[in-house]
């Protein structure tokens, strides 16, 4: 197989799709984020990146708290409305039904599948004003029809796939496999053990 | 809808599963990781967390390169097995058909439709021994059957999800949506604008 090069692309398929709530001077504001991650299950923690300039920023560091909802496919017009437009323009809040949880600073959206509590724990200031932003989740929120054995369920949560490069969101298909049960079926023959190179 | 909790948990869905290489005593190692994220479009750059002890953190560090590897739901057995076994007991690299970019220490694999080849630009040591490490993109390749207008095209990629909680891989389902689109079939009606309290 040719392989061709296409330059340099932060190329990771597919991205998740969240909603980060935060409050910006007291009042609650959403942002659409792709740029997310899980940091580590115990404890556990997420980061998000946000670009210089946008509204959310400053309510995050001065709270140190902000909260990450999973909208579902249904909620795909609201959710990328929030993406288009600032909380300096326009007012979010009044689009959801907010709760909070634990912390008083980190409003969550009640019409969304599932939502994180989280605590800055930590800021990583890039060198061009863009920031990393690692939050420790306090606690989680759903509802019994999301959950299946105390966890929230991919396939009923239906959360949104998105390709920025061809502006594209994407639902989830089917389950194709087990963890730790697929990779019984390698072909032991093929596996040559050859630990290190004979000195 | 009454909300329950669900405990501290990192539960973002979906997880993407990607195979990170790297040279570990000048040999390639890969591993399966699903704590990843893009950092930022530009400079590009992405995340990923290793927890202590994993054979492939030595080999990032002492390299300061990385590679990225995304796999197809059809190289989901070997995707799986890469997770399930270290490369202290296993050798990894006999699996796979490897190349070199422009890094002369970052092992990529021919045979997953899209490789990303990173240097180590921050290492972020969390306090129990776990480390997240930031990579630049140097750059990406693939092969013009993955390709579309230039970038990578989700559907032909084919990649994989993972939700951990249910130890389940996915597939991707169907396009869904045009982003910067979808947001505009919001009922402007329904949106107050009250940026803020009156004083």
């Amino acid at each position: 197989m040719k392989k061709i090069k296409l330059g340099a692309h932060p190329y990771i398929y597919p991205m998740p799709t969240v909603i980060v709530g935060t409050l910006v001077d007291g009042i609650p504001n959403f942002i659409t984020v792709s740029y997310i991650g899980i940091v580590q299950h115990i404890p556990p923690m997420v980061s998000i990146t946000l670009i210089d300039g946008h509204y959310s920023n400053d309510g995050i560091k001065k709270t140190g708290a902000f909260s990450i909802n999973i909208p579902n496919t249904r909620m795909l017009v609201v959710t990328d409305y929030i993406g288009m437009n600032s909380g300096t323009n326009i007012d979010k809040a009044c689009l959801f039904d907010i709760f909070y949880g634990e912390l008083q600073n980190a409003p969550m959206i009640s019409e969304t599948p599932l939502n994180l509590e989280c605590k800055l724990v930590q800021t990583i200031n890039l060198n061009n004003g863009n920031a990393i932003y690692i939050g420790e989740i306090i606690e989680t929120y759903s509802s019994k029809k999301y959950v299946r054995r105390g966890y929230p369920y991919m396939k009923k949560l239906d959360p949104i796939l998105f390709s920025i490069n061809s502006h594209s969101y994407y639902n989830v298909g089917h389950r194709i496999g087990w963890a730790w049960k697929e990779g019984l079926k390698l072909d032991k023959k093929k596996i040559i053990k050859k630990l290190k190179p004979e000195i």
